[in-house]
């Protein structure tokens, strides 16, 4: 992928806001306030890594017409500027007096009052990036009765752009690169951190832009943890090794995990894998326009069922995908949520298969009219081993 | 450093526990809750990346005596049993319709109301990283009183342990390698990316965990922001090139940046760059037990101002630093907080010299008896030169 394809067209922009402003007016809100990284660079393409410091509270607003308005730290004025923003309003922040909430709320107040209506994201799988105590006195200072629009936000994410697509097909690929050259390059009396960190470095070579996301855990025949390491621990013969990673490319991410073998992989280790990989394809083949998240999990659990899983103590076998690392909703035995084409998503069967031993198996995939595809190259149905 | 400085003896736990009850003794509080990556970690050494993903919520109280409880997701389990926590309380997350509230409810409400009182961050610095919806729903089913404890926890972290100062200063030492070897393998014609990227690459092998943060901005004769890019941009002769990076080892960060010139570096730059290195000095000077942070702005603001400076869009000359890239309080003009032996900080002078175009210093500090301490190699007087 030549580095053209970094960033979006304007159309892109537009396209999100006025689909979001069509759902706001059905759910007659004159406005919503977003604070999040991808929240904000979902409407403005305002693509920058400073959110990582949490000082500074950042605002946009979408008005129920007309271009989304930023409300931000003098800081972000120049780069905000540089997109499809025109009102940008700024604050010298960090001012903890008056962080930004004076100017937020004189912003909301001058638009159009036709319902007297304001969506925030208050729901499942959000959060307001803001003092707590600052919220509250916003909701305080505005005459409008404040709507919960998180699903809303995240409904409208969950199904992506071909441009979108694209950038999360890049990262895949290139994360898939690396899983398959990892045990090339990795041997018996390497630690789960000297191979993690090898497989930091090849991403960056083959040109991810970073890995805010990767966890490795290891253990005789299998391990008790997918989200703890990697640790200092030396993986030795007929352990098993699992590397998760959320990698990206310009803002897009991947999150899928590989299994390794040490030495050699033992025979209950070698079933339960092809019960967690026959598992992943059932759920490949489950994921289709009109089906339903709860459908997805079904067809994989029953194969682990079959196989004699004891539990999954992850909550659920996958999810959205996209500018986070996990994106609502879930595969779940409750989730209604049908999919359609756009939906990217992860499918993760995995099962606790001998007390205190874990398999899990992930892949990528977006859904198109004809059924699903896979963004990440499939597993290999055997345990790759390191030696 | 080696690995066997990675996490901490308990006894740093019990102390951090020690102290914050402490603090709460004097607030009144019967506990306080606190749900983000680094709050959660402080009190209960639970180091994981898995935070990353936004789905589902973490809580841990803190009673008014005892060790901390954890009440978190089933997936975290085994991870959180194998830190100094005894009381562990989970629930089978994601759950929409109740991701924790009740557990948590019924967690605080067991424990011995003395006061009635109870503490969550809401103020300046901090968020509560679960939905607003239900951080409102388990304020409304218990019957305390909730107050404000965000300060007071800032505070504790702004001072920090051996241990702690130890791991940052490690992580300061690899980055300054990596600053000091860039020209190396830079040259006229790699662009922000590829030079960004080769110095992500030099930092894993040099032994940094991740590097959550590296921000490059260039332009002729100074750039005009310091939180957008890396781009594909190519500096051309006659160019500064900032890069700010945020590397992190077991959990601690750095926060520096070094600027760079490209071919050569113009006079009126150079001369830009001597005042900003001189008001670093001058910060560094004033940086001593007992000076308030608006004292340590001064010094260093002084010496722009009589240089020319025309402003500084920035909002702040330097922050604490620790656990996260940026800490509380801020080097700033209003900012009365006092320095004390154990304080890590960074002294971050900066000024637009000529319109769109400015010039960022920045070192990272620590506190002592005698005055600070540098914990990064102090940048060289002259812009180093990349041909």
């Amino acid at each position: 992928m030549s580095d053209f394809t970094r960033s979006f067209a304007p159309a892109e922009f537009e396209q999100r806001t006025h689909i979001v402003q069509r759902l706001m007016h059905d759910a007659r809100l004159d406005a919503i306030v977003v604070t999040t990284e991808a929240e904000i660079r979902y409407f403005t393409g305002f693509h920058s890594q400073f959110f990582e410091s949490p000082t500074r509270p950042w605002f946009v607003v979408v008005p129920a017409e007309g271009k989304p308005i930023a409300v931000i730290p003098t800081i972000g004025e120049t780069g905000m500027a540089a997109t499809w923003i025109d009102q940008i309003h700024t604050w010298p922040s960090p001012r903890p007096a008056d962080d930004g909430i004076s100017l937020l709320q004189g912003t909301i107040t001058a638009l159009p009052a036709r319902h007297g209506r304001l969506g925030l994201p208050l729901g499942p799988e959000s959060i307001l990036r803001m003092p707590a105590g600052d919220a509250q006195r916003l909701v305080d200072s505005i005459p409008h009765e404040v709507i919960d629009c998180a699903e809303m936000l995240l409904r409208q994410r969950f199904v992506k752009s071909p441009a979108e697509i694209e950038k999360i097909r890049h990262v895949c690929q290139i994360t898939s690169d690396a899983f398959e050259a990892l045990p090339g390059h990795s041997q018996i009396g390497d630690s789960e951190i000297a191979i993690t960190r090898r497989m930091r470095i090849d991403l960056l070579e083959r040109g991810a832009d970073s890995t805010p996301f990767m966890v490795a855990g290891s253990g005789p025949g299998g391990y008790d943890s997918i989200i703890m390491g990697p640790t200092q621990r030396v993986p030795k013969a007929g352990d098993v090794l699992i590397i998760d990673t959320g990698t990206v490319f310009d803002g897009y991410f991947c999150d899928f995990d590989r299994n390794f073998g040490f030495g050699h992989v033992a025979d209950d280790v070698r079933r339960a894998n092809a019960a967690v990989h026959q598992a992943l394809d059932a759920g490949f083949a489950a994921a289709r326009p009109g089906a339903r998240m709860r459908e997805v999990w079904s067809a994989m659990w029953w194969v682990m069922e079959d196989f004699g899983a004891l539990g999954n103590s992850i909550g659920r076998m996958g999810h959205g995908l996209g500018m986070l690392l996990t994106e609502w909703p879930s595969v779940h035995p409750e989730d209604e949520n049908l999919l359609e084409p756009g939906v990217v998503m992860t499918l993760e069967p995995g099962m606790t298969f001998a007390p205190g031993r874990q398999l899990v198996h992930e892949e990528n995939i977006v859904i198109t009219e004809a059924g699903a595809e896979y963004l990440t190259r499939r597993a290999p149905p055997e345990i790759p081993v390191i030696r």
